[in-house]
């Protein structure tokens, strides 16, 4: 590998194994598959997911609405309460794609402006995180809200959206299984009280976690987990993946080694990686180091870990095994705590072979 | 203000008084101030350094030199343990400019190849800091590398450097006096010992919480601080400076609200703020709310913090008085936590007025 500076290493065969298998599930359970490509902010990764089928996206801004839409993504939902400041920007795409917004609160259809001609619009049902979102057992509110947008013209009434994120908060697969199934038990209730009033409404539901590990998909018609492409330490911690499935590792140059601390320092620190941060076996930590090969990386060892990053520093604490296979001026791998803000940090990505992969910049 | 999505604020009058103020410290103690230019990455601010006498300054990656020597410094030290992997660029930019490595471990100067030309080299000590660097104890280690370096003919060994980084977790003067007292004696012992050895030595010390508190610098010849320039909450919690003394805050769009929790959400998060977290009123805390006006914006009220972010999404938890004050479509100010991780996200800064000021891209 040609690497000089931290770099974000892809395995393709990885990524398109995960969409693959996410692809899969939907079509068993008969649910529209429609990616958040806020992970990978790539218009030539999202053709991977076009060779699979997919047509339909999520994505987290107004800006990303439009470098996808420039790549030709047809039919975009911007998961994000909507931004009324670039409302100008929004019917501008709404002219040229079906373009989804959301609402999430009291307080913002009232103010949002007359005229947008075909934009969709849904509900952001609150099932438990508590960020943001209508309570769903709020009648009084829900109620109003749905009788508002059903009168106003100019916005498509698309039904209901929930993104149950508290389930990142488990670390086993029975805690996601439960979020999930109180999760889809509000959005039916949502879907039988106001399916006289909104014929063919959508309900959309699914994150990474329940996407991949959950059961039981009866009464939701489209999910959209992101991170499943690549994975990451917090979704192995989850349970929604195995190791060996995460597809990203940061490629750190080794810059200095401490003996007596055991610790190796890489060039590789919180611009890079981010500063999101996992407990794991009693320490935070920041990521985990792997062995890079020609063809990829190992899989890391049960005892080191990145334990503090700065700037540009990332610390090691490594097994007396690592540490001594390891040289100054080697490269080491890291698997990133979160691949969403990793990869948003490194802007480009290398495939394993060498070609490099650019992402949409702001 | 003409912002419709997330926009870090400069305040030019805040930075320039910070400026001045760290140029009156070190011309009061006889240093040379090398100001750490990774804070602010913009050749154009840098140009406020110029103006007020500034003509060395630090960096943290090799790019960062190329960047501002192409912007005309001509005197630059790469505070980061040198990467052998990219010895061809450093070599490259040593014919052009005044350029100064460090080394920060055993194991490093055999492998740097030879026929480095004229680049200056400091020893990194750890004055206490643990993250990298050689133990001033340590004379064996200390001896054989000065003896090594001194032998080489193709770099200029200029001195000792450290970075107090443990003054970090101080939450008050004193113990910032501490670490710098200490670190500071740690160096004279060095100077004293090698003297003789290396004539004109430069002794480099002083980071943003030591050079704004501390009193004490016989013995030290040039700082580096970065951070003093924008300033943020944890040089606040440290006690570095003011409220009034932050000279950026990141300008947010308000998207949603949620009266029963008395929660604003708000466009902004952890790929505009970075990670960063500090504890403040027993609470983890991401960045603290302040109201923006078009001359500047107000001190945040003694409630009011962003306990939450997630990729795009901020969470403040807001005082009833701004809960009811800011509406859907207004727009808040956020005073990061740490505003070298918030600025490296940001790319660019607005000042107040609506100038445009761009950083270095990579």
């Amino acid at each position: 590998m040609n690497i000089e500076h931290p770099t974000m290493i892809i395995d393709e065969q990885i990524c398109k194994r995960n969409l693959h298998n996410m692809v899969e599930k939907a079509i068993r359970n008969s649910l529209v598959l429609r990616p958040h490509f806020k992970t990978h902010q790539s218009a030539e990764i999202g053709d991977w997911f076009r060779a699979a089928g997919i047509k339909k996206i999520t994505v987290s801004s107004v800006r990303m609405a439009e470098y996808f839409a420039a790549a030709g993504w047809q039919d975009i939902t911007i998961a994000f309460p909507v931004n009324l400041l670039e409302w100008h920007r929004i019917h501008k795409l709404a002219e040229q794609i079906d373009l989804q917004i959301i609402i999430a609160s009291e307080g913002v259809l009232e103010n949002l402006p007359d005229g947008a001609g075909s934009v969709g619009a849904f509900i952001k049902v609150d099932v438990g995180t508590h960020r943001t979102g209508i309570d769903p057992t709020n009648h009084r509110v829900m109620d109003e809200l749905v009788a508002a947008l059903m009168k106003r013209s100019d916005l498509q009434f698309k039904g209901f959206l929930a993104h149950a994120g508290h389930s990142y908060a488990c670390r086993d697969k029975g805690c996601v299984q439960l979020v999930h199934d109180e999760s889809r038990k509000l959005m039916i209730a949502l879907r039988n009280r106001y399916s006289s009033q909104v014929p063919g409404m959508t309900i959309s539901l699914g994150d990474t976690p329940t996407c991949s590990i959950c059961e039981g998909w009866e009464g939701v018609d489209e999910i959209r987990p992101g991170n499943f492409i690549f994975y990451d330490l917090t979704q192995w911690l989850i349970g929604s993946c195995d190791l060996s499935d995460i597809a990203v590792a940061l490629a750190c140059p080794v810059v200095a080694k401490h003996r007596e601390r055991k610790t190796i320092i890489v060039y590789g620190g919180g611009v890079h990686l981010s500063k999101d941060r996992m407990e794991w076996q009693d320490k935070v930590i920041y990521g985990l180091p792997v062995l890079l090969s020609e063809d990829g990386w190992s899989l890391p060892d049960e005892e080191s870990c990145v334990v503090s990053l700065s700037q540009e520093h990332g610390v090691i604490q490594a097994s007396s095994d690592l540490f001594d296979r390891v040289g100054i001026g080697d490269i080491l791998g890291i698997l990133p705590v979160h691949s969403c803000m990793a990869c948003d940090l490194m802007k480009k990505y290398q495939v394993i072979g060498g070609k490099e992969i650019q992402m949409m910049t702001t």
